[in-house]
């Protein structure tokens, strides 16, 4: 199993895009982060997507942006678990890669949400979720998520306004950050005064849809010119667990199993553990998953996670920096691509290009993208060596 | 990169299956597999499909497969790659276990096309041409390779009946596939009288939709116990390449470069050539598209593939035995399954448990799995050591 660098990254800005397309979109993030690698091309492509096929009328997306961006006979596939999918494009990538069965491949996320044909966005993200017994009774996936974040507060005594910091922290950073969707930062008071979506679920607890894609270029370690004075950035961990697909087969409900099977894999592959972690890039589509999240990795204790935000610890200064580029709740959350938003806001705190939100010396970054209601989690770890 | 064998393999009917779901459809052929392997479980799962989530309103189906089969915690993801995603989750497991990730991986391929909520399912299958510049034209793949096969008769002067040859050949040994859809054999006349569906496609020249899953367990050829009498199935040789998404933008309509890039690849690794392959489990989803299949990998002369089966050479008892166990035309064409069906059926022949249609000593097979109009193709070589 060689050891893989990642070496290149490029982002669009998640936003509104009425005028690109989806191959557009992955285009620019696939070029960028070639160019930013000093490459003119690669072995092979995975692009990870949820829906282009209903909201674009475009699947094979392999093959279709391979062709726009002049990887002519490149290998291509699309690869989709659900909002997990961008994570489990680099995944593939690099799998590819410390296989022996490609020396350089370049993982996309992307997804276009807004004006599309179909623009029925909440009913097709509940293809997610088991569409026999969640979906098909009307549950979409904010439901479910207040019915998450309702038994927890519940269980541990939590109020709503406990889980403002969480959305404070992410609007600040985002402000920081050219390629967030929103740059406007957020008090308590418009925190507890936002419309309610479902209850306990408000505007503020939620990220945002958008259009954006995120790409990384993958190489073997052993390949990489160690004398070009950039930081070399390894991954050191990388791992996936899924659950159960439907929320009401779980035992424990308030507990992201596949999380902590995921991280606890990646730490030992890393040889880390919580405490050395410097930036994690958790998957906050809601506030309660940024909670849960924190404590299915380690970072909490069970139903402790608003304590870590409330305690200012989340913040770029803190002991569990996260959503240091703005999150999925102020960069935005265009499902497939955000898993590699991740990825590519670790190389740029690692490399120390992370701006006003730059966690100092930071040297070990975790993400974790999550697909449904916590049933397909991957976590990564990324290590300046 | 570890050496990778195939230790399991289970199969549905191709059928219109009103009375199963996806997952189980996809749950008989995976728990088939494994029981075939004498194992209860395995660390990754990857799903080929096309239409889950517009056709079945489910999508995230590595979660949704390998809860359903108990796989609770497996890794799991899904591939897509059009009508090439049954070969992609093949070679996603088979990155998995060669790179040392996983030790056992399951590949299962499944789609559901009849019955389905949607039932626009030519519209769906046209989401793997260019949305812009060929579906949105209204240009469907039958249309699509109406245009190929039309300038293909009119280049090297083949006629329609020409092409008997491939239908006949299929249908005949798909009688001794209790798996295949159809079991009636078809004559020259039947061929010529079908009904015409894109000039000069008729219903004989095209493969049928359908329901069905195939699956496939990969372990290290190292961990093999070699000492229960079964022949030991081994990747010989994997390989994946693209072309343009759009038929317009190649300047050889004709050729398919991505099947002769692919099979030139997988030849190499295996360290065969055409002459030494005893199976071809080809992409036959039009009559057209056998005949580009075997000239691009390398089986006959450019614009000679017809000659071949004119000769009678593709029969289990021909110098180049096709469809052997119905290909496409009349196993069916369940889209993201067809790709795992025919690895099973390699497996079925080198095992030597193909029955009435066994190629007498089959030792190397090759299967070729086309997305789009050839615009993603992967070669497989599987060889009986």
């Amino acid at each position: 199993m060689r050891e893989v660098a990642v070496i290149g990254i490029g982002q669009t800005k998640v936003d509104e895009h009425w005028d690109l397309s989806l191959r557009e979109l992955a285009g620019m993030a696939v070029l960028d982060a070639l160019a930013d690698a000093h490459l003119d091309g690669a072995q092979a492509l995975y692009v990870g997507n949820m829906l282009g096929g209903s909201a674009n009328s475009q699947q094979h997306l392999g093959t279709y942006i391979a062709d726009w961006v002049g990887l002519r006979g490149a290998e291509a596939l699309h690869i989709e678990s659900a909002c997990s999918s961008g994570a489990a494009a680099f995944r593939s990538a690099l799998m590819a890669v410390s296989s022996g069965a490609v020396d350089v491949a370049v993982a996309v996320g992307v997804e276009k949400m807004t004006d599309s044909p179909g623009n029925e966005i909440t009913g097709e993200l509940a293809t997610a979720a088991d569409a026999d017994y969640e979906a098909g009774m009307g549950l979409s996936f904010v439901a479910l998520n207040a019915l998450l974040m309702r038994r927890y507060m519940h269980e541990y005594g939590w109020k709503h306004e406990h889980f403002a910091p969480f959305s404070i922290n992410a609007h600040a950073n985002a402000v920081h950050n050219p390629c967030a969707r929103f740059h406007e930062p957020i008090t308590e008071k418009s925190y507890l005064r936002a419309p309610m979506v479902a209850e306990p679920i408000n505007l503020m607890d939620a990220s945002p849809i958008g259009d954006g894609a995120a790409a990384a270029v993958l190489v073997p370690l052993e390949r990489l010119n160690r004398n070009n004075g950039r930081p070399v950035i390894r991954v050191a961990g990388s791992a996936a667990a899924t659950d159960t697909i439907a929320i009401h087969s779980r035992r424990d409900g308030l507990w992201l199993r596949a999380a902590e099977l995921s991280a606890r894999q990646a730490y030992a592959q890393a040889g880390v553990g919580p405490q050395d972690v410097d930036v994690f890039e958790l998957h906050d589509a809601f506030t309660i998953m940024a909670a849960l999240s924190l404590e299915a990795s380690g970072f909490a204790e069970r139903g402790q996670g608003p304590r870590l935000a409330l305690d200012g610890e989340i913040t770029p200064e803190g002991k569990v920096p996260i959503a240091t580029r703005g999150g999925l709740k102020a960069r935005g959350h265009p499902v497939g691509a955000t898993g590699m938003y991740q990825i590519v806001e670790l190389v740029q705190q690692l490399r120390c290009e992370a701006g006003g939100t730059q966690v100092p010396g930071a040297r070990v970054g975790m993400a974790q993208n999550i697909g449904g209601s916590g049933s397909n989690i991957l976590t990564t770890i990324l290590v300046r060596e």
